[in-house]
């Protein structure tokens, strides 16, 4: 994939920034269509959005420097709108004071470390468009950090949310502060992974003290979010081992050896308080990791993932009790009938905090194609509730993802999130796609394209149809032009009141 | 797409036929595994199996010349069990009796014309696996037979389980023929295609008359079911013209501009009986098209939709009382939370005929990936009790979809209709996910290749991690070796007896 000639927008997409109250300039994408009418939609794509290599902006420098140094959730609690809470406000058209009420209840989180100032704010939560979030990241045996930035860049044009660096090969460090200082959306690691680095991948040799010096010196770097596998105990690993696929989490993986190798409980839960005064000094959010999320549909729904989830609903309440930000990851290999019953026990054990579910994939036999069995799921929980979905890519389960990959899987996520959005009522969404029917209805090809989730790929299938078709003609090649429905209706309401009487 | 060099199976997967008690011989594919275990999988392929062009069996030819002349309704009724129903009973691992009883109540259909010796029966209902169907097709500016028959010859070799020839352009009858005598899948059309064709796309020149000939032609040729659009009325019409995209079925629009140029009521619906007595004849079963589905999230499950609906459940007594066998076509463009209620109602509404969806889609700016969002909503309405979903190929909305576009739309639906009978609780289902994530654990690649949906996709993409990657080695390019949770929970497995006390 040649980035330089993907995300060529039309003319008829353009970067619009609105201001709020205080002055804050919120970036949108406003496509304006051949009827006069225009819309506004969500855009993450920052500096990025004309696909050139931007200087970026440090948008929070300012906000942060001024204030407190407080986490989002304290703030919302005593009654304060941040500007970060007034940036998702504009974002989401909702008001600033229902965004601080959503933070201060724990049902929706920022995610914005102190430390991280160049991020446009976001923000996650059940009553807020669902968001999804791309892994990148080298691994032990494909390290290529102007690739991984690379696929940073593709995830934000094609619209992720938030991104994770999850890389396990090469300098950690150095990867992850090239990403940070490059990324306009939040970005989550799993601190685990540096630390078995720095264990030289012993197992004997992981401890909490070897961990925290990892979490603060990530925190240091501006990491947003972080997924900590404090809810897997040492009371689940027999039920985890007794699966079918056992544990298929890397980081649930590495506290079950801990546990098992060094016969104590999780250190990440022993230390649980610990943590949670680093995460609060920078404002980080804590994503309680699923460890022991089912990797089959022969796993699904069982005790193991139930119980850890319990313990994560604990740990929720200790979190909030700082002040710092939680989401609850979720699985995993889940099959249709049985997803609802993970938001609804999400829900409740876990007091509404925002769930941040990996697909659920729907079938076990998706290989090739699994960011389709994981849209399938992903769309289906968010219709239910759940704030953000981590794609996954074609490549699940078979390797690590390339640049065709990446944005294979965003767009299968969006489709999911924004299915869900127009599930759950949310007027933005609905409007989008009322605009777009009504340009299908009247033949407008290149506002059909601009208002496409992939207005590239909607184009070029279509120019596929014949290239020398001129713009605007009445019909496409499926149907030709006298066996066009929308045509024989636009017909038929000239004559109808002549005949249908 | 060069399909010589597609679906080049591994030696691991074989044909493999089973005997019924009366010697029928029905097919399937045998996966054979590493560890010894073998499964079973439907086989849609028929002769194309290898990829090789094939001599053209005709199954039914015997069973057919031996018998009185009734449809498997009629059959069924009077508690005969014919070859088609202890056909698909082996193929569904069911009895033949389940399966007589299942079409006797018309909760199931077995398409099959006595003029299409060719096919391989098959059963669509609630009970059974969920089946998928692949329009394929010229339309008025894009003719190419060979095109055709080889997109027919993809969709079998890649799992689909119907096709629709839904030519509008070229020499209709010649290329139905073609695609009807090399068919082992029942082959569905819709009929007023060919009568607006003979009537030179004249709606003033449109009649029953005409409409019957086309009907007695394409009967005595052996196409296994019609779309029939009797269920769009005169009362419908203007509730219909009033949404946002008014009426967006082919035929549905014929039947409307019919309506409104001649005054008259549809002809389908006021010959109905006549039609029947075709349809019995040739035991052509009826497809009930849903003239009036939504075609943008804006019009789902409104008043024009709902009423044509439940005049598709008279129709549908009425189809019955002549053993005519009937299913219901259903959506369209419809959001996630509204696609439980098109389920309800199909089945209060028809009496539990078996539901064909077009999708649903849950979203309409999905252009470009809209057998993904028809994918996310078919899965949905399967595992609620859809019977048969209707693909939908990325170029939907956009044009005339080539090979890979097939292909593609195919392998979607086949995840959806999979993930449906998953959570149906089908055993077949669940067993194939099962023995899948068992190699997975074990690191058998090979097999998870073989029981993946597209082996030949799987494969490819595990190859790009490394072209000289052993078989056989234990992880892949996601994870690594040292992060490889299948791999550290084996080694716990080992260990856990010792530390878990």
């Amino acid at each position: 994939m040649d980035i330089s000639k993907e995300f060529v927008f039309s003319d008829k997409i353009r970067k619009k920034y609105l201001k709020t109250e205080r002055g804050l300039e919120i970036p949108f994408k406003e496509v304006s269509l051949e009827n006069g009418e225009k819309i506004l939609l969500y855009d993450t794509s920052g500096e990025y959005f004309d696909n050139k290599n931007p200087e970026i902006k440090k948008v929070r420098k300012e906000w942060i420097s001024n204030r407190e140094r407080m986490t989002q959730m304290a703030f919302a609690r005593k009654g304060i709108v941040t500007e970060e809470m007034e940036f998702v406000a504009k974002r989401e058209d909702t008001t600033p004071e229902f965004v601080r009420k959503e933070v201060a209840s724990g049902r929706a989180i920022i995610p914005s470390n102190i430390n991280h100032p160049e991020i446009e704010p976001m923000i996650i939560g059940s009553k807020f468009l669902v968001k999804i979030n791309a892994n990148i990241g080298s691994s032990a045996i494909v390290v290529d950090e102007e690739m991984e930035l690379m696929k940073m860049k593709v995830s934000i044009i094609s619209g992720a949310d938030t991104v994770m660096d999850l890389s396990t090969g090469g300098n950690l460090k150095k990867i992850r502060e090239k990403i940070l200082r490059a990324s306009c959306v939040p970005v989550g690691t799993v601190p685990i992974y540096e630390a078995f680095e720095r264990a030289k991948r012993k197992i004997e040799k992981l401890d909490f003290p070897l961990f925290k010096d990892v979490l603060i010196e990530q925190a240091e770097q501006g990491v947003d979010y972080f997924t900590i596998h404090a809810g897997i105990l040492k009371s689940h690993i027999e039920k985890a081992l007794k699966r079918t696929t056992g544990i298929v989490s890397r980081g649930g993986s590495i506290m079950a050896s801990y546990i098992c190798s060094s016969g104590k409980e999780n250190f990440l839960y022993t230390n649980f308080g610990e943590i949670l005064d680093i995460l609060e000094k920078y404002d980080v959010a804590i994503s309680l990791g699923d460890g022991l999320r089912p990797g089959s549909i022969a796993d699904a729904n069982d005790e193991a993932q139930f119980a850890e989830l319990k313990t994560l609903g604990e740990l929720t309440k200790v979190a909030w009790e700082k002040n710092v930000q939680v989401m609850i990851e979720g699985p995993g290999h889940i099959p249709l009938n049985l997803i609802a019953e993970n938001m609804t026990l999400e829900e409740r054990y876990c007091f509404g905090a925002p769930f941040y579910t990996l697909g659920p994939l729907v079938t076990d036999i998706g290989a090739g194609r699994d960011h389709i069995t994981s849209a399938i799921g992903g769309a289906l929980i968010a219709s239910l509730g759940a704030s953000m979905l981590c794609y996954v890519t074609p490549k699940e389960h078979l390797g690590l993802p390339n640049l065709n990959d990446v944005k294979e899987g965003i767009y299968a996520h969006k489709i999911a999130a924004h299915a869900a959005d127009v599930a759950r009522g949310n007027k933005m969404a609905l409007n989008w796609d009322l605009l777009m029917s009504e340009a299908r209805r009247d033949f407008r090809w290149e506002d059909q394209f601009a208002l496409s989730l992939d207005p590239q790929l909607s184009r070029k299938l279509f120019e596929e149809g014949g290239k020398n078709r001129e713009k605007g003609e009445d019909f496409c090649t499926m149907c030709g032009p006298d066996y066009c429905p929308m045509k024989i209706t636009k017909r038929l309401k000239k004559v109808q009141n002549h005949t249908l009487t």
